[in-house]
Parts: structure tokens; sequence; C-alpha cells
């Protein structure tokens, strides 16, 4: 995709902008260029030009402290990301039945986007020890039931390019290919620790009319939760509701 | 703030991404290379690697029918923004109240950004004919009531730089440095048509301890509503709610 020097350079600040972007969080809502600079290993001149850039823009601003915060053009990305990805109230109901009928573990909807899934709605759960993600957030496609269930729809290449990404070696990938097929054959998959030791999730594909999987429903929680028992118990609500969610069509249309 | 060919380059490019981006709105919920390709007037090739960049992380999303619309990722800015810019509850009285004891006009708040102000917050009028603004969007700092009030917290040179930015000629800046003068000694501004024919404003501001001036709070409707009876009577309450809003300190904190 780089296109020679120019273009590759290009793209590059662009993903380095939105990685600097990235460090700003509800633990971090406040970060000073010196921080930015620590945690990205960068420069300090590339990061003031890049949050010189950002802020010109809106998407960073200077409080009275002298701390960078969250923008306020944020606020128009805010509207753009509600006005595409807003459930609708049956999908949110969905969720919530999910979650209260496997007893308090929270369920989520992934989204595939290119070599990473997206959390893009949650349910959170109601036990004290519970799993949450951030909505929005970029996690990889090869960990993790939802990926599993991602990745079963598809191409053999993007398999490939997945499993590279894990850069967990040559054997990894035909045990990818395995956990994914077998979730393809039965229509859902389990999980254990795969990107966050303790934590494991159960997925099901949510699909277009046409069958194409589109998204990926699921419950996450601690693996002390999530014997083979307790699985088996969540299957059929599970299932229920990726058939429900299949069926609302909200996710992929793009008007 | 550039540092010669290779900071240059990398600047445009995030700018350029950042661009098409905001050619995503409510009446443009997708978009297909070709209209992104029109409306920035950059070649195909440019617009298609930063498409590929943005759609990489999670900004731009590809629908099932092949057209562009806002990503997933935007909903982690959605968060960020939401959870740097919420107005408290008393604020969003503020402006409800303001709205009303207008008869009506939509009231608003904005803050400054580089050469630009944006809105972070908006009490959508409720006369039929109403003016709406986007939440989040620059808007120039030069033209409308609440841009000059916000000048008057600004040095002569950004008052300077801001003058060019309208690039309407050498006299311009003498003509705005009076408004914003005016602005300044009495307390609130007046605009007719300035950013867009037919629509007026008035605008106070909202200042810190210190008397700092961090952000601006202001009604705008039809410049036919405007008149300067109209505009006596919003005054007291538009300094009410100047005042009430700056009491209630929650912008430019930062944590």
């Amino acid at each position: 995709m780089p296109t020679g020097a120019e273009g590759g350079e290009g793209v590059r600040s662009v993903v380095r902008a939105l990685e600097l972007l990235a460090l700003f969080d509800g633990t971090h809502r406040s970060r000073s260029v010196r921080e930015l600079t620590d945690a990205t290993g960068l420069p300090k001149s590339t990061v003031v030009r890049l949050v010189t850039t950002l802020e010109q823009n809106g998407l960073l601003w200077t409080s009275t402290n002298g701390r960078l915060t969250p923008g306020a053009g944020l606020l128009r990305w805010a509207q753009l990301a509600h006005d595409a990805w807003q459930l609708p109230p049956e999908a949110v109901e969905c969720l919530r039945a999910l979650s209260s009928e496997s007893g308090g573990e929270s369920s989520r909807i992934y989204v595939r986007q290119g070599l990473s899934r997206l959390c893009v709605a949650q349910h959170e759960g109601t036990q004290q020890l519970r799993h949450v993600v951030r909505i929005g957030e970029a996690m990889p496609l090869w960990a993790g039931a939802s990926g599993h269930v991602l990745l079963a729809g598809c191409s053999a290449k993007e398999l490939h390019r997945a499993a590279m990404a894990a850069a967990r070696g040559p054997e990894f990938e035909s045990a990818l290919a395995e956990r994914v097929d077998r979730a393809a054959a039965q229509d859902w998959a389990v999980s254990h620790g795969e990107r966050e030791h303790g934590v494991s999730a159960v997925a099901a594909p949510i699909t277009d009319p046409d069958g194409r999987i589109v998204a990926a429903v699921g419950l996450g929680g601690p693996t002390s939760r999530f014997t083979a028992e307790n699985v088996a118990a969540f299957l059929p609500a599970l299932s229920r509701a990726a058939t429900r969610l299949s069926e609302l069509r909200f996710i992929g249309g793009g008007s």
C-alpha cells in the first residue's frame, strides 16, 4: 500500500497521530508532551509536530494547567459514531437479556476491522467480578472466541494474515485454522485466557440475510465461572441472541 | 512547525486524513472513494492510501454495499469526547433556560481552538425557523459574535493571525480589532450574517476564576428576529447565563 517514500511517510504520520490520541482514556484523561514522548518512544520534535496538528484540528486541547486533554473536535466524531453505530432498542434489549440469562456475565457485540475486532456494544455484567472492555478499541482477531467466530467468515488469505499478526511462529497458523474450522462447524466458539489471563469468552456469529458473518455476539467473564458445564448452559441463550440480532439486520448496511 | 520536507508531508497527510473524515456527516452517512476524490480534489491514489489507513485503524468501515461509512473505532473517541466535554447538569439547565428566556432561540457554548471556535454544547431552539450548528465542528474565529468574544481573550498576535485567516485584506484587521475591543468593553457582542447570510448571534464570555476568557455562551437565530430591540431584551438573560456558567467552572480544567 505505501506507494513509495512520500506515501509511506504520510501514512506513518497518520498512524502515529492516531496512536497519540489512543494514549488518552478513562484513566489518562490528560497527558503532558513528555508523557506522550515516553509512551511512544517517538522523538520529542515528532510528538510536538503531531500534537500541534491535532490541536489545530480540535482533537487535542491544552487545558489551563498546560496539560493536553481530548479536544472538542472529537465531539463531531462522537456524533458520527453515534449515528453510525447506535444499536436499535431491540438489540440493546437482546444484549441485556443475554447477560441476564447467563447469570450476570458481560454481553457484547464485535465487528471485524481488518485484522482486528472492535467491540461496538456492551451490556456490563452484574457480577462484582465482571469483565469490561472498551467500546471501539481494537483487539486482535487471532485471540478470543469472538475473533475465531469472525475469522470463520474470512478467506484463507485473511486467516493467514491474522495468524501472521500473532507472530507466534508457523505452527500457530494451523492451530488457529483448526479453532476457526471448529467455530464454523458448531456455530460458536469458546476461549480461555487467550488475550488476557483469567478471562474466558463464548461467542456466536451474527449473519446477514445471505448468511455472511457480519459480527459476533458473545459473553465474557472470569475463567473460574466459564466451566464446561456453565458454557453448555450459556449456549441456548447465546444462540437465541445471535438469531435475533441477525434478524434485526442493523450491522453493515450503510445508507 | 513543519520541520522540513519530511515533517511537512507527515502533517499534510494527517490534515488530509481528518478532512476525509470530516466529509461524513448526518446528510452524508456513506461515501464512495469517487465521492471523496471529487470532494477533496486529491488524486485517487492519495485518497485510497488514506482511506486504507483510516479503515485499518477503525475510523472508516466498508459496508456490505461497498460504500464507506464511519468506523466503529470512532466509538472509542466518542467515549473520550463524552468524558472530557459532557456538560454538568447545571450547565445543561443553564442553556435550556437561556433558550427559553429568549423566546426559543438556540443557545450554545463555544470554545477557542487555535484560529477556530468549536461549539461544545447546544440547546436547540423551539422556533420552527431555528439555527442549528454541528457540535464539535470548527468555525472561523474572525466571524460571529462568539468569535469576537473569544478573541477578546487573545493576544494581539493571535488577533492578527485570526484576521489573516479571513483573507479579507489589510483593512479587515483594524475592523476586527475594533469589533473585538467593543466586545471586551461591553462584555458581549452581536453579529449579523458574518458567517452565514441571514443568521445573527449574541454572545458573552465565560471566564475562569482569574477572569480569563475560556469560552463564550450565546444565542443564534434568524437575523429577522435579532432586531436591536430584541437583542437588548436578550442581554439580561445572556449575562445571567454567562455568570452562572463561569461559576460552574467546568471548562478548561483537565485532571
